[in-house]
């Protein structure tokens, strides 16, 4: 077999091992089916039982009520920055207010915008963001249709500790890059979306967990297949969905239940991975400087920079020499960041923190 | 290895046995990569380099001219309905024709007169949708924005044995279920359209074909996922494209040039096998009795029914004893439906073939 590396990519990203292992051991054809998962039809026995199990680990994962749909659509977060916003607010006599705090909260105002009155109640620009709000900075309009938050900053670095506090608004969240993470209390949810492809799976498909109250508030002139309403009422096989890609999302989930031991695990083992990296940024003297605020550190993605550009370059570089692939930071922010998902293992991140120690040794 | 049957179903269906084992051999780890296609980022060089491939496959299998662009989007061909009629008929003062030969062509309308004027040229639904039009019958307006049809209606297994003749009017073709199963006349064509879990991979990937001068003209106040200009801008990388889909269906292309040896020798293919059907049913004294009126015929899906009922219930459970799966019709059309796309080996027409026959003998 070929030899793998530690990709710290930010997603499409890790995949457990068992996990791509089982998918290459049923390639060519599920065990009962005689027939790829490729090829299985979407009507199949065969997927409906894919379709099931994957709904129903994420329910036990999540703790997911009843009233609550967990639907797999397919155009990733991008789309549902639009689907949301139509669904959600369009047609409405209330605003909707968003938190932002990186680059991809700022693509979802833009598209909400579209669609009804949209208040950004916070906005972390003015600080290239580098943190996310406390509480008492966020002025909630008690009107407001939902609260809108990106629970981690893939591109920053930069998490939400626990929800905001909003009081009874409904949250809606892009938890693209930290879903399946750790545990959420779900009840303070009115919407959840998540590409799958950080935790969850590999890219292709975006869960979305909708309460079902606000679902059905949605107008009534609706695209077929931007109304979350007929996605809940068919299962999420209006039209063929992607069945792969749920699949492998199955798989995930059932080696976060089995493997993991579930979310208070996975977060546990989260903390440790990040902190062996904040760590050996905070006891480098200022060499590694972190981009984010201690306080919104993120647990998935670690942003940071060296003294110059020249020495990121030759990070970048010995590190791939070892098998530690794609640090390099987004332009937006610079320097360097390593997307440590649930699949990264730990061994990944001894690796990556030895490394840096040692490239900083090197430069005294 | 588990035992593979004959997959006759819609779609998803059939890949090539030897994609899927190419696909099996590095799911866990591309050969160059050290990660798996599942993990590695859409931004990096290998997915650039498949995307470049596949795309330049689809060029050459397709001639498409350089005026046109090759899109990877999500969301199947019912998005496609949508965002089609978003894009080419949203704010124009003229109207769209559209020609309805079954049931995927009557959704298409559905979604287009959410945006503007649609006008139903022909609809074959009196007849139950058992053929295409002659061009006679067709009355285009001279004015239409552009005219719509299905090439093949997977349902009903109806087929327009080549591009309705329409005078300058740009084609906009819902192609889902004959993709690369013939040579087309591109320039034709001002949109194509295809799901490509019947003949171009598995289900997660729609390939979108659009003219240049067409995609320039649609309105400006699209969301940033429904609208084509952005796709081909970001050559279908503005967000996270479904990269394991578009993986396979360069490995698809790839057979299609190396192995078959192109769409004139898969078309000729694909009528040898669709005529081991017809001619069986022709030659049965109507005992099987197709549902397209022969001029009609899909070579992709083959519509037909027994005496009864209950002989079509025992022929499909028999003929699964023998490893051809998922015969039975749609509901809308009753009977059988073998389908029978690209990678539908021969051998599995010739064993679907002999058992017809063999079952009709055992009726005498």
């Amino acid at each position: 077999m070929t030899k793998r590396v530690y990709n710290f990519s930010p997603g499409p990203s890790m995949l457990p091992l068992v996990v791509l292992e089982a998918a290459q051991r049923d390639l060519v054809a599920l065990p009962d089916a005689g027939m790829s998962i490729l090829e299985i039809s979407h009507r199949s026995k065969w997927f409906d039982q894919i379709l099931q199990e994957t709904e129903a680990n994420l329910r036990q994962l999540l703790q997911i009520p009843n009233n609550y749909h967990v639907l797999f659509l397919q155009g990733g977060a991008t789309t549902q920055f639009s689907m949301l916003a139509m669904n959600l607010l369009r047609g409405k006599n209330q605003p909707a207010d968003y938190i932002v705090t990186g680059t991809w909260g700022t693509k979802a105002v833009k598209e909400a915008q579209r669609e009804g009155e949209v208040r950004v109640i916070w906005n972390g620009k003015a600080d290239n963001y580098n943190r996310v709000p406390q509480n008492s900075e966020l002025n909630v309009d008690s009107q407001a249709a939902y609260i809108h938050f990106t629970s981690n900053e893939t591109i920053q670095g930069v998490e939400f500790p626990t929800e905001p506090e909003t009081g009874n608004i409904p949250l809606v969240c892009d938890m693209s890059s930290d879903f399946l993470s750790r545990p959420i209390n779900i009840n303070r949810y009115g919407l959840i979306y998540a590409g799958a492809q950080k935790n969850a799976g590999p890219a292709g498909a975006t869960v979305v967990i909708i309460r079902d109250d606000l679902m059905q508030a949605a107008p009534n002139d609706l695209h077929t297949m931007l109304d979350y309403r007929i996605h809940a009422a068919e299962k999420s096989c209006y039209n063929t969905p992607p069945v792969f890609s749920i699949y492998l999302i199955g798989l995930v989930t059932r080696w976060l239940l089995n493997d993991i031991g579930g979310l208070e695990a996975m977060a546990t083992l989260n903390r440790e991975k990040a902190n062996l990296l904040y760590d050996a940024i905070d006891q480098s003297n200022g060499f590694y400087k972190g981009h984010a605020r201690p306080e919104s550190r993120s647990m998935m993605n670690v942003t940071f920079t060296l003294p110059n550009a020249d020495l990121e370059k030759q990070l970048i570089k010995e590190a791939e020499a070892r098998g530690l692939y794609e640090l390099k930071g987004h332009r937006s922010v610079g320097g360097l960041r390593a997307s440590i998902y649930n699949a990264m293992p730990r061994d990944g991140l001894v690796a990556l923190r030895d490394f840096m120690l040692e490239f900083q040794a090197r430069q005294a």
